[in-house]
């Protein structure tokens, strides 16, 4: 036991290329942040996590880091004790408006979740079993991926045009789908709305069912529109959407949505941590929750949350954020061992320039809107060291140390507010 | 992986004495039915689960051991998934009574539980990892029991006397107790009630009360008593209880009593598998689930209900029956692992002859109440081949194939009937 005991735990932040995505509460900022966990045990393994990279964050990965020196890989099941005692009560503030409130449970499950990726890569290493194996086995040989489709500027101020183009209209969005789906192969789409009036977000929705006649559509206005609105928009969308994802702000509002649309609502915005769980099925508010690895608290929470989502009838989906190859991983093992996924995850990996990562991912293709589920131990992703020290030099160069869309947006169009419930 | 694969499984049924316990169905048998559960590998190795050895049961553990040939022992996630495909819709009728109503979700997890007792004792074998390490990592170094108190006869017809004597009034259980509590160092007490009219039952915990004034007590009538005198009985032993176990069936009459009396309400009878848990929920029926390895799946079930029970503010204690040493094992690992396990566990060990077992125990000796926590791969127990074959002799020297507590009531008692809801 004691030859994998955790030795020493390296965080590196990292800075990578996002494009200028729209979403409710402003626009991506050229860089996107992650940070890189590195755990290294006694016998010389290292196991890997990618999480927020985030200044605050930052400084509670660092206390838990300290506060799992000494500890197995295979104690996944006390991180949570461990670094909720080191972290003691805190919260911090990062995307705000786009997961939901900040909590303390949201916050430690955040610190929590790269040591639990970390841990289980390690236990697979040690075992010679993928991550998915460690987890209880896979319910499925590939991984289902869902278009994420973004309105998006042409481009950065002062960039070079992306590939994407711009896609501000119906039109725009159906064009993007296209493209993602001649290029991924993607068998659902989604589309992060919030950005234009509703109206005009239900009219590109519209023109998706018209130019993919088959295809499952979600629209996912991040909580911006008031309850009326979510019905109104709701009603018109209705059998045309496969799930409705946080149209309102709240448990309240959302169970009131459900409650007159009848449209299955998904959330990564009002349930976010398991203290939002028993009035969010007292008001049977959600029908779907997102599970995130990220801010769950990692793997083994995310198996507990999927069980009870079961247990209640609750569909399962998986949220994403903007992120890189760990990450890309680590979804694709937490997609095979959880028995009830019932729907396409989430990915912004489309979005990722390919060149820039810290791991290689040649292993985890989305073809035909899939990636198969990798067989090798742990993760099954190792380190580019030179890469990570080439997205960590991007990182020091940068002056972004927060993500703050909301600001970014504002030095652009200095008109711009954020308003948590626009419609 | 293929290394491991499981080759072939061994079904024992065994018997083993057990003393003349009285509950609100009967009473028991001179001998205790359970099956040894032997799961082998391609590799050697051999992963070892006890469940009921009831003829129904051992029918369905011969058609799950046909399924699983050929998993991974690391494939527990999908056990359920596999057995439950083979098995088919089905239910059987063990134990009528005190276990509440059989399901098929409780049938599969009775037949599913020891192969993930098996599977996870190969993982840690594999692994050179206890149990508890392979689940998550131990949340307490000693495991706690309660002492078991029964109203008991003296002896069988035609035995002769066992070492406890006869029980059948309160001075009879309180001098029970003190034989249990200078034996086993227990630090709270069960009384398992059904037997005697409910005033003479309250009795015997106030006597308990006033010999062990500082012990927390439980009283558990296995719903035999009505909401009325369930609610008569709380509001007079009130903060006496630590909690107040199934004194009704059903998950109305529990909620009933429990918003009356205000005690909390702990069942192992009205939520018995998933799908009784929403509505326990919703109608805040029971403050207290105890969880079992035995019918709730196995290990990593009990282990999501335990998540699931968290997130409600509902406690986990655990259920036993009569029950040998692999059993005992499995409880100390899973009470190890269990963050939330707040109460002394259930356990029916002291009924049993220390000679008769089908492991050696050594390690597992209850001292001041508890069970140091073992260290050892795996389980930590082993088949010793000669006792098992004892004890499987017993069985098939014994004409019992299916546990009736009742008829064996009424082979001694003619005129003995069973009531469901006695007073």
């Amino acid at each position: 036991m004691s030859r994998h005991e955790i030795k020493h735990v390296v965080i590196t932040p990292v800075a990578f290329t996002d494009p200028p995505l729209l979403n409710a509460v402003g626009v991506h900022e050229p860089l996107a942040l992650r940070a890189i966990v590195e755990v290294h045990t006694a016998s010389g393994l290292i196991g890997l996590g990618e999480t927020y990279g985030d200044a605050g964050h930052l400084e509670l990965l660092a206390t838990a880091a300290d506060a799992v020196k000494g500890a197995s890989p295979f104690d996944v099941g006390r991180l949570w004790t461990v670094i909720s005692g080191a972290l003691g009560q805190t919260s911090r503030g990062t995307q705000t408006g786009l997961m939901g409130p900040e909590t303390s449970g949201k916050t430690i499950g955040s610190v929590v979740a790269p040591f639990d990726s970390a841990f289980y890569d390690l236990q697979g290493q040690v075992l010679g079993e993928p991550v998915w194996s460690v987890l209880g086995g896979k319910h499925r040989d590939k991984v289902d991926f869902s278009a994420y489709l973004f309105y998006k500027w042409a481009l950065h101020p002062g960039a070079v045009e992306d590939r994407w183009g711009q896609a501000l209209d119906p039109a725009g969005i159906v064009r993007q789908a296209q493209t993602m789906v001649s290029e991924y192969g993607f068998k659902s789409l989604k589309l992060k709305g919030g950005v234009f009036p509703p109206e005009q977000e239900a009219e590109a929705i519209e023109a998706l069912r018209s130019a993919f006649p088959t295809l499952p559509l979600r629209v996912d206005p991040n909580g911006a529109w008031s309850v009326e609105t979510s019905v109104r928009i709701g009603k018109r969308l209705g059998p045309t959407l496969e799930y409705f994802e946080d149209p309102t702000m709240g448990i309240g509002g959302m169970s009131e949505v459900a409650a007159r649309t009848g449209i299955p609502m998904a959330t990564n915005m009002c349930v976010v941590e398991t203290g939002h769980i028993p009035e969010a099925i007292r008001l049977n508010a959600v029908q779907v929750i997102l599970i995130d690895q990220h801010y769950w608290g990692g793997f083994l929470p995310s198996l507990n949350l999927s069980a009870l989502c079961r247990t209640f009838g609750i569909g399962v989906s998986m949220h994403s954020n903007s992120h890189l190859g760990i990450s890309l991983a680590g979804m694709v093992h937490l997609g095979a061992a959880t028995e009830n996924l019932t729907y396409a995850l989430d990915t912004h990996w489309p979005w990722k320039n390919e060149s820039e990562d810290v791991v290689s991912t040649a292993d985890l293709q989305i073809v035909e809107g899939s990636i198969r589920v990798p067989d090798k131990p742990g993760l099954g992703v190792e380190l580019d060291r030179e890469a990570l020290s080439r997205l960590h030099e991007k990182y020091l160069a940068s002056s972004i140390r927060t993500r703050d869309d909301t600001g970014y947006m504002k030095s652009i169009e200095p008109e711009y507010e954020y308003v948590s419930s626009r419609w």
